[in-house]
């Protein structure tokens, strides 16, 4: 292995995402969870996980429940381990990841059960937008009627200003989303589109079209941690996370001086690639942030996977297609496989934990052995990234 | 010392507690920050935090305000260092207290900052007890239309039923906090009030009467954490956690088995008290959750100062007073300085911190050397304890 690791992936579910009626929260919660405790029988779950980590962004809005730390505890099997509720806007589960690494790490959980949910399909999209809405400063952007279509839009036309980035840029990247989604029997969304449908699709926020904007979801995420020199106690094909970097930016849009970038991914991943002990040249897939088209376009110049400006050029060229030079969201990204915010950043840790386990199926990425996934909430205020490798 | 150290505090801060008017959370959070920052000129806080950890419970609800990570860093001058919002209802930020000891312990921040806020009196009590009680299952409790005051009188009417506890022992321990809040300055209610105040104020949920029930209060609370090692670099009189415990139980109060104790307060404090390597006969001093009354005389007999059932009689032989034998909310207690849900458990550990320093004034426990606090969120569904040790 190339990297120190800091704790050690020994099992990993994620619950069919897409449009679930009659279900809460808790339930898709459950749904993961067992997939979990299913692929690691030597796993004792109440013997074992002394601590759970979940991360769902706005329950207070969608399900009138906060507090949802005991109600996961429940759900997983585990009272009374203490279960901690991580909130980070669309960030929050990459954020409950880094608290299982810490805890890990910190010697007084020797396991810990990490996950994120959200609930969202059965409300009106009026009331989910304004239920997100919250993840911008509410004296400023909320009043100025800011939501995140509009300041991600902001992201894009000052993209295009400076880089000369072109619609066709962002609709590339929809139309790649999708086709991945196509391969992913867990996404919401499994059809392929194609550049004209994208192109055609109905303005949201200019430039940003319907195809350009990841979807309203229903869906959880979980995965078991422990500390790298227990990870055999609990399976033969661990994944270890070698890299944890996490920063924030100002919440505040306006206090912004540069909107073609995000501080927070340069920051996040530089820390993670420096405890990795890799340079962007070196990972072999990435799941990313991209809430938005133009979000993964930015994405791929604050990783490194190629210069400011160049992320047009980087999709044009095909490169971060599944066999590119560097595949960026084969599971169909929050595109296409959905993005039920608070479960999002464990569901990329799923997907790069079957990819190097060579279990992914139909998208999967040849001989990958280091992955990273990339998770931010809110306009990029806060940002988690992981970097993970393959046991040797 | 007798316990091996988790972590140091080496500077704390706290905001005036009361109705606060004109000012957001993140105002109240920077107050706390700033007497935190003054306290310690060795600590650089740009260079020297990595990681901060902030509670807050129900934003959303009073607010209109989800993600408050990123305004928590840059309200203390942070970004880019990554902030966490924990949310665990009122034990919010005795949860993000526990982070900040994993973080430090794990290797991957050598300093942290842990807090919590809330804004509450500028909304409406009905718009406040809809908010709080999201805290609570919504599908049994909440459309059972069950609050807080109502779920903690059927805590007192079986505590009574049981034991025999009278609603005099209630009133004597909010008689008892509202002296202590009157000794000091930052506390909400700094009034005096007799026992017969307390026994004819109005019933709000049987037996609970007014003077039983916490505040609405606006507040914030702020630590700095580092590994003990290197407290000495920020600080010549670090306070030393030793002993830190967490729990849950159901958030489904349908679920639970026994109305007159809590398996979370009783898992954590054990836990706590392990690491710690101390008994509840050790411990000189307590800042415990008294939401309501009945809280502060349950968790007496949960956390082992005296054995089930006999709450009534240690309050009644005034043996939690400030000269008592074991010292209970010397700071007035949620009951008293107040309870700014979010901020409370930080406030708590800030209480302790006064204490073993020697500096709570007219309050102050003469010869303090062990502290523990008790943090609890919703119907007791999370718990954290940490137990507190002065350095030698």
């Amino acid at each position: 292995m190339i990297g120190k690791p800091l704790a050690a992936i020994v099992s990993a579910g994620l619950s069919k995402f897409g449009r679930r009626e009659g279900l809460y929260g808790r339930d898709l919660f459950a749904e993961a969870v067992k997939e979990t405790y299913d692929r690691c029988p030597n796993l004792d779950p109440r013997r074992d996980i002394k601590a759970l980590f979940i991360g769902q962004a706005i329950p207070e809005s969608l399900e009138h429940q906060s507090h949802i730390g005991p109600l996961a505890s429940n759900a997983a099997g585990l009272i009374p381990a203490p279960a901690v509720r991580i909130e980070n806007a669309c960030a929050s589960a990459g954020f409950a990841l880094r608290c299982g690494v810490l805890a890990v790490a910190s010697g007084l959980a020797d396991v810990a059960l990490v996950g994120g949910v959200e609930k969202m399909t059965h409300r009106a999209t009026p009331d989910v937008t304004e239920g997100l809405g919250t993840a911008l400063d509410n004296w400023i952007s909320q009043w100025g009627g800011l939501t995140f279509p509009g300041v991600f839009a902001l992201m894009a036309t000052a993209h295009m200003d400076r880089y000369g980035t072109r619609e066709e840029h962002l609709a590339m990247i929809a139309v790649k989303n999708h086709y991945n989604g196509s391969l992913n029997p867990k996404a919401h969304m499994q059809r392929v589109i194609t550049l004209e449908e994208a192109m055609e699709s109905r303005v949201i926020a200019w430039p940003l079209r319907l195809y350009d904007c990841s979807l309203i979801t229903d869906g959880a995420s979980c995965a078991v941690l422990t500390r790298p020199e227990l990870a055999k106690r609990f399976s033969d094909t661990p994944v270890y996370i070698t890299g944890s970097g996490a920063a924030c930016d100002t919440l505040e849009t306006h206090e912004r001086e540069d909107f073609t970038t995000s501080l927070a991914t340069k920051t996040a991943s530089q820390e993670a690639y420096r405890m990795a002990g890799v340079e962007p040249k070196d990972v072999d897939l990435a799941e990313v942030h991209d809430c938005f088209t133009i979000a993964e376009l930015v994405t791929y110049e604050d990783l490194g996977f190629c210069g400011p400006g160049e992320g047009g050029r980087l999709i044009e060229e095909g490169q971060t297609k599944i066999d590119g030079a560097i595949p960026v969201n084969t599971s169909g990204g929050l595109k296409a496989k959905g993005h039920p915010v608070g479960a999002t950043g464990v569901a990329q840790a799923y997907e790069i934990y079957l990819q190097l386990l060579g279990e992914a199926g139909r998208r999967q990425v040849s001989g990958a052995e280091i992955g990273l996934s990339h998770n931010f909430g809110g306009f990029a205020a806060s940002c988690a990234v992981h970097v993970y490798e393959r046991g040797g």
